[in-house]
């Protein structure tokens, strides 16, 4: 019988480059690891996929999935809903692989109340300064929605204490390279925990 | 400032070669490893060495010790005391070693509730008919207290579901390489817990 996968949370605040260092990770390792996809009831953007970017559901599939339980969890952004299907994870678990979830902290820590032997990860800036440097940069958004983005930033740090490992993005190949190593040991170490006859 | 040093709990039944996994392991890792040495009441054997097998203390002593806290845990074996001073262990881990505590299942436990971050590592003999075995051979003890330690293996070896990690000790050799990869994955993620800023 295959190994069941594991489950690894991944959240950092606006700007600290998670995506991108989840890509670059990705690269070498997509036998074996996968993105949980998320349901959003907001409209696909140009170019976006059903079933790999998202899956678009209306508000009221939305909400009879709600209804039913079918949400590992979910959360309100704007007028919008955002949401992980339990369905959708414990299908590539039990094919082997390893999901790699996305998600802000809120979610994180109800997805950890829910799997307790799901591994969370913070994903840090290297400083603040930083963080705001880097927001400004972006030039896509206005100079109050920056100021909104790091206030928001700032509450959502503090939570960083809550995670089990916290890695700093200062640069994103050594990023790579620690998400690559935690990944690694904790794989190692699972044997032995899976070992009990 | 130096990184402080991690704590290993290892448990095992008798039998089960513990002690030989545990001295196969050092042979490469004195530098950063070492072994906690008990405090024992009974009388030193012949060639044992107070501070190095035991510390050699006289029943009085012990109570003392008992009486103003300076045990990490103590348990009555048989008409003597055995027990773990709280200095031994701090300086070894103040000092950047890694401490291994070869200690029974109850001892164990209480060490687990006193420190919270040690690691605790079950060592697992391959079967329980292989363990009889390895203990009628060893020609050293009476029927009857092969007897005797069977049941209390018995018991010990329901208690490693409480431990965080299990090794079966099948084969010496491939017993000490999974101490070793496991000593080595716990350090690394030692790592990304402690980058906390």
């Amino acid at each position: 019988m295959k190994n069941k996968g594991l489950i690894f949370v991944i959240s950092a605040p606006s700007g600290t480059g998670k995506t991108t260092v989840i890509n670059q990770f990705l690269l070498n390792h997509k036998k074996d690891f996968v993105v949980s996809v998320s349901v959003t009831t907001r409209q696909p953007r140009k170019g976006e996929i059903d079933g790999k970017d998202y899956y678009f559901f209306t508000k009221d599939k939305f909400k009879e999935y709600v209804k039913t339980g079918k949400f590992l969890e979910y959360a309100p952004v704007l007028d919008n809903f955002y949401g992980t299907l339990k369905e959708t994870v414990k299908k590539s678990v039990n094919a082997g692989k390893n999901v790699i979830m996305d998600i802000d902290v809120q979610g994180a820590m109800k997805i950890k109340f829910k799997i307790r032997d799901c591994v969370t990860i913070f994903l840090l800036p290297p400083s603040f300064s930083e963080l705001a440097r880097r927001l400004k940069n972006r030039r896509t958004d206005t100079p109050e929605a920056v100021v909104k983005r790091l206030a928001l930033a700032k509450k959502e740090l503090k939570e960083r204490v809550k995670y089990d490992y916290i890695i700093v993005n200062k640069d994103l190949n050594k990023a790579t390279e620690n998400l690559e190593e935690l990944f690694e040991s904790i794989y190692k170490l699972e044997r032995f925990k899976r070992n009990r006859p």
